[in-house]
């Protein structure tokens, strides 16, 4: 065939395909949509964050980035934006809360003058030839949020972003079903879809079964209500003031984070409160515990957030009270199910009412569920279907209800990050070669250069500590003329250490005595490692110098 | 009052309650009931495992230890049977499949001829006067399980152990309905009752639901069926041995200790085979692939089991194929939600079908949920209720379930590990003071030496790694002897760090010609930590040595 093909590649995401970004490829033309970072998983020591692998793109340096369009305003889908503008400066295009949240990312990188940043609402449409983008909203967990439809030299393709299909969300804007199903009509070659909750049968609850569990727990706490939730679910941050207000109480936010988003979904009005409920944290504190409602930081136990340091009693000027009424409005992102929890039990310690999702309704997923799923496959009616935005177990769950609903196994592409796939004139979808395109470590200043090499050796040090020791020999004699000086770190506890440590100086050195000048690092090395085996089973990593004089 | 009580005090548990130990103590006579271990959660570093504190026994010299008693043979209730037995050379007391295991690490330990393991049978009546035992069996996910009435001279306690209300159990043995009913015509001073799914809604499914599960996931197999589960979970090797034979395919077992779990279960009776259906994981290769079965340890996805090996094709002789079959007939442990969500992503990678909870019911739980919990406490009736087994919030959730059957608020005591329960003759339940009665970690020979200031330093040896440099000087001239030789260690990939050690090198240089000789190490060091942030914005740990001649 030597017609061109639109290319699709989904790249990055900690095991999740697509999540952090999807470029768009019609001959030297390109369309990126979404540039976000993930968090470490437990065991990537010492890493930042992680970003994109979009190495593919930028080594050819012929391509044309036509815009950087983004769903919508959380960090996986943003918070990689300024490696992505410093690799292709294109104009980016964003929803008006995503763009404000973006606008702070670039002023912090210093890149607010390089960079074009558009604002478009739902419903526009935007003309980045070859491809002409029409912006469609959906309901997800931060406001503002959008999925798109591309049409290009191809055809028509339809890139859900995050979605839920919320009859009834709190800010009355419901997912665009009547664009959605106009789609369909103009014949659509793929549909790109969310696959977080593939999982899940069913239908993902409306954000307003919330009302009735606040409703519940506000009704019945004596004193103070402290709600736990992610600092940009702005709708959640509604409810509880709706709560607060119908119960006589003030609503004060803690936490940088969250209060910067509150400020910005005010000014841009996604955030309708009362005159007079927003207070300061200091002004509540002066006000009866039974009139005052806490937001803050930190529902997925992150150690220096606002609610870890309320459980473990760090916060420098609230401190849990018996009585107070704890809403952990929030599920734990997987991998944090530990610290959560440990969280909740602290704020039992403490004496505090703790509500959470096991307890009461008090939160409910962003995703779609199966039934939802299976509808926007119905309104929709792509040709092809390609599951995204999930781990390879979500895509093939996925891949199952697109079975259900109609879509030949071979119309529909379950693959990786970096697989390029294909379409044709005639909708036809070809799988093609795989591109670098998984994720990148950021530790430090360094991108890139961290490997699970790298990671190994951290997990070595931080398994059993490490022992240092340097002497200095004279060549000639082999005599010891600086006995050892030794240092741990990590290995025992002080008490336990000191004889230890001395009997090892010892035996080092004796070796150091024995033996001629010849790999007397190596010699010394070995017999501590014995003795420490010996004495104690652990394997500390050892460091041993023997300068030579 | 100067009537002795009865003591009960709940030790051990990484913050589960009485999950590993309790203590009944009548004057002198002590009874222990489990002397189990807990694995390292995923921030305790180089920790091997976790005993209970039972400090405040040991340190009693004038205590008779009469017996100490396992409820069943999971490493949570028996792991730590070698540190219990050095410390209290009591009898020990345990059911067939229960002693078995136990026996091992007594041998392993080598402390067989130390110790008196009796074994008895649920139903069985122990006389530790001044403890009466009454052993009653109750389901679970091993065989022979039970808890215990406990007859003393202020009177009768009921401990359920581990528990579900299985109807319908593989192996036909349902929990003691009878003997916990008749209790509570005899009146039970306090009921101490197992709380891990006091969050759960409803009534834990039947392991024979298992049994269709299985049965539509064998019929669908085209090649080999892999099942991975808990290597303990005996009932379900049962169950897949029945699948198996009902398509026409043979058994092989992979994994030391699920094959050694299997060889005593078989010997005593507790798993029932064909024969010839078991067979040699060599025998198992020769066969066609739609003619065999292999149930494998690694459910968890634990670095080492099989499961994680064949996931990332690191086994020896197994290797996952298209068209294999994989079910995960196991939840993932609390913290390990990570670590089996990559096993099953990788699965899918090899290009097997693999079928875990959210797919199929493949395993259920082996813990009462809100329904049998209720019934437990409406059979037994007790006067005073205390939750054991479970975090703190679990407790929580179990003393509204038993609010809920009418015992009153002032006779229920959720109280942490440590805490001393007194009961009196007139069925008064008394919360005592709290003596310690937590946990030790265990790592390596050292018990207890590693406290949270040790595993701050691991994680700090961890995140960014180490550099090593030492000198030597001439302490008069300040002269350089011996130039800086520098080690790194989980700090910069190689490529980039040939020239950023060159550069600290030189600048450690530098600092020891310009200097001194008072605390030149510290000055290095600061030089040292300037440049690697200001050149990488990273900070590994710092030893720096500068030896003087």
């Amino acid at each position: 065939m030597s017609e061109i093909p639109l290319q699709v590649i989904p790249i990055g995401g900690l095991g999740e395909i697509g999540k952090n970004m999807m470029a768009f490829q019609y001959d030297r033309d390109v369309l990126i949509v979404d540039a976000g970072l993930m968090f470490p998983e437990n065991d990537m020591l010492g890493i930042d964050y992680i970003i994109p692998d979009f190495r593919y793109l930028s080594g050819q340096p012929n391509l044309r980035v036509r815009g950087i369009l983004i769903t919508h305003g959380h960090e996986d889908h943003t918070g990689a934006i300024q490696h992505v503008v410093s690799a292709f400066p294109a104009p980016i295009y964003a929803t008006p809360l995503t763009a404000g949240l973006i606008e702070v990312k670039l002023r912090q990188a210093h890149l607010s003058d390089r960079v074009k940043l558009n604002v478009f609402r739902a419903g526009d449409k935007l003309d980045l030839s070859p491809f002409w983008i029409e912006a469609f909203h959906v309901c997800h967990s931060i406001p503002d949020c959008v999925g798109f439809g591309i049409t290009t030299p191809v055809g028509l393709f339809v890139h859900t972003g995050d979605f839920k299909f919320d009859p009834t969300p709190v800010d009355r804007r419901v997912t665009d079903y009547a664009k959605l199903a106009s789609f369909s009509a103009r014949s659509v070659v793929a549909l790109f879809s969310d696959s977080t909750n593939a999982e899940r049968p069913g239908w993902t609850p409306s954000e307003s079964v919330i009302d009735s569990a606040f409703d519940r727990v506000f009704r019945a706490a004596k004193g103070r209500v402290i709600v736990s939730t992610f600092a940009s679910l702005i709708s959640r941050v509604q409810q509880v003031a709706w709560a607060s207000e119908r119960y006589g109480r003030k609503v004060a936010i803690i936490g940088a984070s969250m209060a910067e988003n509150v400020r910005m979904a005010l000014q841009l009005g996604y955030l309708e409160l009362p005159d007079g409920l927003l207070i300061s944290p200091e002004e509540a504190r002066n006000l009866p515990p039974n009139q005052v409602t806490f937001v803050v930081t930190g529902s997925q136990g992150e150690p220096s957030a606002v609610l870890n340091r309320l459980a473990t009693n760090n916060h420098g000027t609230l401190s849990i009270q018996p009585g107070d009424t704890v809403i952990i409005s929030a599920r734990p992102i997987p991998g944090n199910e530990e610290t959560v929890s440990r969280t909740i039990n602290r704020l039992f310690q403490r004496g505090a009412q703790v509500i959470y999702d096991a307890i009461d309704s008090v939160h409910v997923s962003g995703h779609a569920s199966q039934e939802e799923q299976r509808l926007m496959l119905s309104l929709v009616r792509p040709r092809n279907f390609v599951p995204i935005h999930g781990e390879l177990r979500h895509l093939k769950a996925h891949r199952e209800l697109a079975l259900q609903v109609g879509i030949p196994d071979e119309r529909i592409a379950v693959v990786e990050n970096g697989t390029k796939l294909l379409f044709y004139r005639d909708g036809q979808m070809v799988i093609g070669e795989r591109v670098p395109g998984g994720y990148v470590f950021v530790d430090g200043s360094g991108v890139g250069d961290v490997h699970s090499g790298l990671i190994r050796e951290r997990e070595a040090l931080g398994r059993d500590g490490v022992v240092v020791l340097s002497a200095v020999v004279e060549r000639d004699s082999g005599r010891v003329v600086c006995p050892p000086e030794i240092k741990a770190y990590g290995f025992v506890a002080s008490g336990a250490a000191q004889g230890l440590l001395a009997s090892a100086v010892q035996a080092a050195q004796r070796v150091l005595e024995q033996n001629g000048a010849r790999s007397k690092a190596d010699q010394v090395e070995e017999t501590l490692s014995k003795l420490f085996y010996n004495e104690i089973r652990r394997r500390p990593k050892l460091f041993v110098t023997v300068h030579e004089i």
